[in-house]
């Protein structure tokens, strides 16, 4: 049937056309499709390390079940490249992570395909545990199937969807992806445990095959599996024991080879036809598998630029200045060489936060926990009431993930911990998932929290050197993804009056812009359009979401026509606060023209981050047009008796 | 050396005089405890069952470690009511969890015998870490003892710090207090399992015995402990597996008899001199131990009002009018029997939030994920994403603990999942770490959430029918603790129309009062006093934060001298959200006195209710002062050159 000259890949318009196919033909699917995630992900940069090793698992899946009826649930989302080609989108993996084009990750909007979109981790069994109760109470799904990596599946939130989904005794398909990476390698003893478990695999030709007879044997009746676990024990000399997840109440179908589509085949359809509740099937892969430049790097091209598919080479873009992140770990690697009692917190993202800086000069002195980032901020506090000085590290999306651990744990006993929160504002290519939107309100709410925002990289430096002298309570800075504006970096921090801003800019009374974050900028661009206009506006650095500093807001309304906050968070963050502090004080009773510039509230899709704040109004033009806007606005709607 | 007439707790001062004591006279100070326990609580109320539980327990542990240089720390702490009368508060135990008392959980401000204050679950193995890295980093510090119950420890925090201290390595004491409860029997896999280590104890007389006699081979070499894991299969016939805990990395001895004073003292003794990494000490308890009121009942007295020592019967105040709790249950049920798409969640709380009710009627409908807030809400989540209509019940704290997968999973996919948020304000006894302070900020932040609050008993029956019905997007309910108005009740509640609020009284144009929540009837209050002021007050109820109704801002901003917003909320909720919305439409650009009238910027410890808000200054008596000042204030700050 198959022309000998067409790709086998043409003829798979969706999933159904697996169906039909040979297994021949889809080992032969999965590796044109591996080669073309190798050359969509060159010409658009992705996350290409995962991706490349689920290419056999995800041919194999959608071959043996019914999607969209069944229900894949990709943890995380970024390894679903080769499952976007297989379902409709192969057209249009060209326009990946990119303005208008396809999400990085699992988007419900965007396929029927993706019934549970992703981008952090671990959630994937709860809403596969949430679908497989619909398909029980009559819902139009079938099976549910998780697919989750050994990194996401140490999280908290996993384990608990486990003991969950082990005790509620579904039926419903748990994939363990164990490539022994998450972004970086996974630490934590469940990954260790996970280790000897996959060993069993790696040891010889054998390991798999047996483990897969093993595997049949699995869903059988106890006395069989008995029979199965002792067989094992008698050919590999390890004890078996009941594994983790056998005692969790999941079947335990593994390790098999993740990477050889017979026996992929052989135990999806094996635990397709048996399975009545739970299981786990331990697959293991390599990250990056099949694409040489890949499977050679450290980080197994977990995220990588446009590339050349013959070298591997990455056309990553010379910065002009250096990122925020590499700035926060420099300043508080010089922080910590002054003070043995600074110590630094990231759950699994050393490099992406900058602690790896640190940990190369202080290694027993950064703790990476995981993803674990309730137990990462309690940690903390615990290290904190000891009398240790904590930086916290942990993305603002990612913080949301702690937030209870920082209101009671932090925040209610005034433990000094210091969040450094990295990816505050939009984000880019990672889209809304990523967007660290919410933190200046959900910090600032909380009593006794010191909340600051850097306007440029050598403001970050006096942010580290603030947080690492505040010592009577917690305190928190953000500052974005990507590169500084270039200014000078002090040799060292000064420690900034908590609760100050700082005047950059003194205009002639017109309108006052109050900035917080980096688009103190963008205001400066702003000035100079009002400028031409016959503006004159002001420029102050907030500097501080919480406590505000009241004597500048109060001189700012006072000596202006209006007043414009600025700032990289959604509403009821620095905005909101400023005006109910205004309110407070009697500081609006007789007019105050204020606009509080802030990220609109939707959620916006990625783009590159300078489309995506012009998308949201908050960058120059939308400042100058606010200001416009809102000194010629009419007086439409109050007048009061006062 | 002994008196034989005084009682041997008489001379126990502190923990240190523990230490002197004979193992029979620290059995003589547990049985004296308990009896104090139970006068203590008889006359306040308070957490009676759990305490009962640790009494043993809390006398063995301070006996044999150096606390309180060694650092104890109770997981949630409200069994911690022995550890006070030990530690230096016996003569306070009478003012337990009232205004300007001891709190009735561990507290960081009380004694520095509770080094880690909680309330929460499953924060103890991560502070305990975070205490043991400060003593291995030289902070004056000895061991870290975390004290955890079955409950707690099945959540994913608590999973993530075993997890992550099984791989540091460090010497670390966790006891797991394994009771088989929680606040209700716990549930999920991981309970079934530890019920299966513990019936090697309550299997029978030699079962304590057995597993010391282990727990002390434990501690031993690796080899020997083999040999220890033999003979107890051979003694019981049970196969013996590497448990869950060694799995993680830590040792394991136990079960042991939590009761038995005597094996108590000899196993911490013997882990103690042993232990160079982390132990986990499984140790059984009886809830209620010793009481038999206590123990004969259900909830084995978890949380009692005053009661007669000798009868057990509380003196529970009778209601005049049902709880929010109750009604929500029942106004969740009546719904869920027209509608069989609606399912409940709830986590570890059925009889708290209500949904017991529901249970009781449609069992398999309502879900109990266990402590697992995380899980919890993306379970509802994949629930909505199949088609079912969740409600996901949880208190307004520990919804805290589910706030990424609140915006991740629930509200960036737009997924109809309604959120009964109870507790929401201050709640008394509890004080300030059960605070439903923060959720109309953190909620209201969130694109496309709808957040409603109830004025009374019957318009949270209208809001449970809006939120059955709104099946756009996410939408959240909040409520307070305590008992209704008395209204009288709809049989079926009428589905509002999102967004808009209601006039409640009209008055002539002096002041306007906004309320969001049940703080209406404070608004009324303040209004028949201010009349006696001579100043009229018009009152709205809000019922939406999100989203807001401008009309109705509008409206009353334009025809008052004044307009104030009240609600049972931390700033940077709905007073905040009411001034952006206002500054964006240009309503204050004229002059608009408005005040916002919230929880102030401090935590608030228990009291009574209405004492709490009077601290506060957010009852009847606060508005009328709010109101007063600011019709009376200078004009002290702005004047707008416009």
């Amino acid at each position: 049937m198959t022309k000998p000259d067409t790709p086998t890949l043409d003829q798979v318009a969706g999933p159904a056309d697996l169906r039909h196919m040979s297994d021949r033909d889809l080992g032969r699917v999965a590796t044109e499709l591996r080669s073309e995630v190798v050359a969509a992900v060159s010409q658009t940069g992705g996350h290409l390390g995962s991706s490349l090793g689920v290419v056999e698992l995800t041919v194999a899946i959608h071959a043996v079940f019914d999607t969209p009826r069944d229900k894949l649930i990709w943890d995380v989302g970024h390894q679903c490249y080769p499952h976007k080609i297989l379902t409709g989108r192969r057209d249009r993996m060209h326009t990946l992570r990119q303005g208008g084009g396809l999400s990085g990750f699992t988007k419900r909007s965007e396929s029927e395909f993706d019934p549970f979109g992703a981008a952090h981790s671990s959630t994937s069994i709860s809403a596969a545990l949430g679908f497989t109760v619909g398909r029980d109470m009559g819902q139009p799904t079938g099976d549910a199937i998780a697919v989750i990596g050994d990194g996401s599946i140490s999280a908290g939130m996993a384990y608990e969807a486990m003991n969950n989904a082990g005790s509620e005794g579904r039926r419903l398909f748990v994939i363990l992806n164990d490539n022994e990476m998450s972004i970086a390698p996974p630490v934590g003893a469940m990954s260790s445990y996970l280790s000897g478990l996959s060993d069993l695999t790696r040891k010889g030709p054998f390991g798999g095959l047996m483990a897969m007879a093993e595997g049949m044997e699995q869903l059988a009746p106890k006395p069989v599996r008995e029979g199965a676990r002792r067989a094992r024990e008698m050919v590999t000399g390890l004890e078996s024991k009941g594994t983790f997840f056998e005692e969790l109440g999941f079947d335990y179908i593994g390790p098999i080879d993740g990477h050889d589509m017979g026996q992929l085949l052989s135990v999806l359809r094996a635990a397709k036809t048996r399975a009545t509740g739970p299981v786990l099937i331990h697959c293991c892969t390599v990250k990056g598998k099949g694409y040489a430049p890949a499977e050679g790097s450290a980080d197994k091209y977990h995220g990588v630029a446009k590339f050349d598919v013959d070298t591997g080479v990455q056309a990553k873009a010379k910065a002009n200045a250096p990122s925020y992140t590499g700035v926060f770990g420099d300043a508080l690697t010089e922080a910590a060489s002054r003070d043995p009692s600074i110590v630094a917190v990231t759950a699994a993202m050393p490099s992406g936060t900058g602690v790896d800086r640190m940990a190369k000069r202080f290694p027993a002195r950064v703790f990476d926990v995981g993803i674990a980032e309730q137990h990462g901020v309690t940690f903390a506090a615990g290290m904190a009431a000891s009398g240790l000085k904590p930086f916290c590290a942990i993305y603002s999306t990612f913080l949301q993930r702690g937030y209870d651990q920082v209101v009671h744990d932090v925040a209610l006993q005034g433990l000094p911990v210091r969040f450094a929160i990295d990816r505050a504002g939009l984000v880019g290519a990672d889209g809304a998932t990523h967007a660290g939107a919410f933190d200046i309100g959900y910090l600032g709410a909380l009593p006794g929290m010191v909340v600051m925002a850097a306007a440029d990289e050598a403001e970050l430096v006096h942010m580290v050197e603030t947080a690492a002298a505040h010592d009577s309570g917690p305190i928190a800075f953000r500052y974005p993804r990507g590169n500084g504006t270039g200014v000078t970096l002090p040799e060292r921090g000064e420690v900034l009056e908590i609760g100050k801003g700082r005047m950059i800019r003194e205009g002639t009374g017109d309108v006052a812009l109050l900035s917080l974050g980096t688009h103190l900028s963008e205001c400066e661009a702003a000035a100079t359009m009002l400028e031409a206009e016959g503006i004159s506006a002001t420029i102050a650095d907030a500097r501080f979401a919480k406590p505000l500093d009241l004597d500048l807001i109060g001189q700012l309304a006072l000596t202006h026509t209006a007043l414009f906050t600025v700032e990289q968070g959604a509403q009821g963050g620095f905005g909101a606060m400023v005006l109910q502090a205004m309110a407070g004080e009697g500081m609006l009773d007789h007019g105050c023209r204020v606009r509080t510039l802030c990220l609109p509230d939707r959620f916006i899709d990625q783009a590159a981050l300078a489309e995506m704040y012009r998308d949201a109004g908050v960058d120059a033009e939308g400042i100058v047009q606010t200001v416009l806007a809102a000194l010629q606005q009419d007086r439409k709607v109050v007048t009061l008796h006062s």
